[in-house]
């Protein structure tokens, strides 16, 4: 749950920042996780043309501690005490930001893809997101605009990135105009740091010049009665299992 | 001149940050100035396959304002404090980094080029960038790795960047046992705020995700006695002219 100062600043900004919500075992146990995951071949792996691995999907279809996590009632009631009762994953994936690699993501706000490609109906979702690492203003945090989620969806343009699927992407005056209202604000803070944004919260996020490795949890709510309607992307993409998660404490995270 | 304090510091991190070193009216008039030299066309100027400018070099034989501006005792005062009487400027350039812009700079000491393609004797040298837009964590700060100075030359790969010649740049082993040595640092604040840097003080940029300029003046003091030996760049990118500069009074940049 969030506290009500929080709760006015996410609804205020469109994003709050939770540092060390999760604590240094829970982030190692995920981490080595991980690296079991990518350690096998799989359909959902986001890979570049290098072949080096972006990052992943549908970790809790292979993963016990990852389904675990997305009941984790850490996260889950502020999902619920935002968007009420009844909610499922829409999209759980992890991001590979490696040390000096060349992944930067361009302007968006996640309700765009979901409307986009998957058919959702309203813009009422979040998408939450846990630092599996440090995150510092050197290796590529996300960059927010606060306010950005005020205006609903706004007017986008389709941009291909390596190793996902195209983004439909703000245009840039788009971006100056939001920014001149809002500003940018980039949460940096330890390992299982969290940040929940609103799906219409427009962010970015640069390379990583860094030596160290930006890897990032990210999973979204939606309403069962938001459920998708018109998936055009595999399922790793945009679940088609619209049961409603049911909490459990953070004690059993690491049963 | 530096400070005792800001000369130690220069000495023991290989950079020194001088918030604000000139005024709200010099950096105006720089811009101005720097907005006329673009209007024209010529081969000092760098440019994107885009054909998108980068930046352009040689300012002071263009430019009345600029070539008083190498000379000011606030900045020739510092070179000399450092490297001793008898300076020319070896490179003088602007870059810039637009809102949304692609251009990125690799891990590199300046000295590397210089060394490479120009035939600079020694590492005596040292570069001063001085902004012309107010510097966040969101436009593509330059990052310098503090103590890397003390190395002296490193081993260097070449690599192409679009727009201007090769960079030699530093393999990714090499900064990442830098940067556990002596960290990461991003300097950052208003036009007109200065950085003094080693020519062997490794550094890199990232993108610039914002919707603000990041437009930077950049130029390099040389002894005269450690003056290029065997350029094979235009004199554009590497001057020719060894004469030493006469400090001129901060009060007459804009008379």
């Amino acid at each position: 749950m969030l506290t009500r100062d929080e709760l006015d600043e996410y609804c205020s900004r469109g994003l709050v920042f939770l540092p060390g919500l999760f604590a240094a075992d829970e982030i190692a146990a995920l981490n080595a996780e991980k690296t079991r995951i990518f350690s096998r071949p799989s359909a959902a792996h986001l890979r570049a043309a290098s072949g080096e691995y972006l990052g992943t999907t549908a970790m809790d279809r292979v993963s016990e501690l990852y389904a675990r996590l997305l009941c984790d009632e850490r996260l889950l009631s502020i999902g619920e005490q935002i968007l009420g009762p009844g909610l499922y994953c829409h999209q759980y994936k992890i991001i590979l930001k490696e040390p000096f690699g060349e992944l930067s993501l361009p302007w968006h706000q996640d309700y765009a893809p979901w409307h986009h490609h998957d058919g959702m109906p309203a813009a009422s979702a979040l998408s939450i997101g846990i630092f599996l690492d440090d995150v510092s203003e050197f290796n590529g945090p996300i960059t927010y605009i606060p306010q950005s989620h005020r205006h609903g969806l706004i007017d986008y343009e389709v941009i291909d990135v390596p190793g996902t699927t195209p983004i439909p992407s703000l245009p840039h005056r788009t971006v100056a105009e939001l920014v001149a209202a809002g500003g940018l604000v980039a949460p940096k803070g330890p390992a299982g740091s969290v940040t929940v944004f609103d799906s219409c919260t427009a962010h970015a996020s640069g390379q990583n010049l860094s030596p160290f490795p930006r890897h990032l949890i990210y999973l979204s709510y939606n309403p069962v009665h938001n459920a998708i309607t018109t998936p055009t992307r595999p399922d790793h993409f945009a679940n088609r299992d619209f049961t409603s998660l049911a909490s459990a404490p953070a004690g059993q995270l690491l049963r």
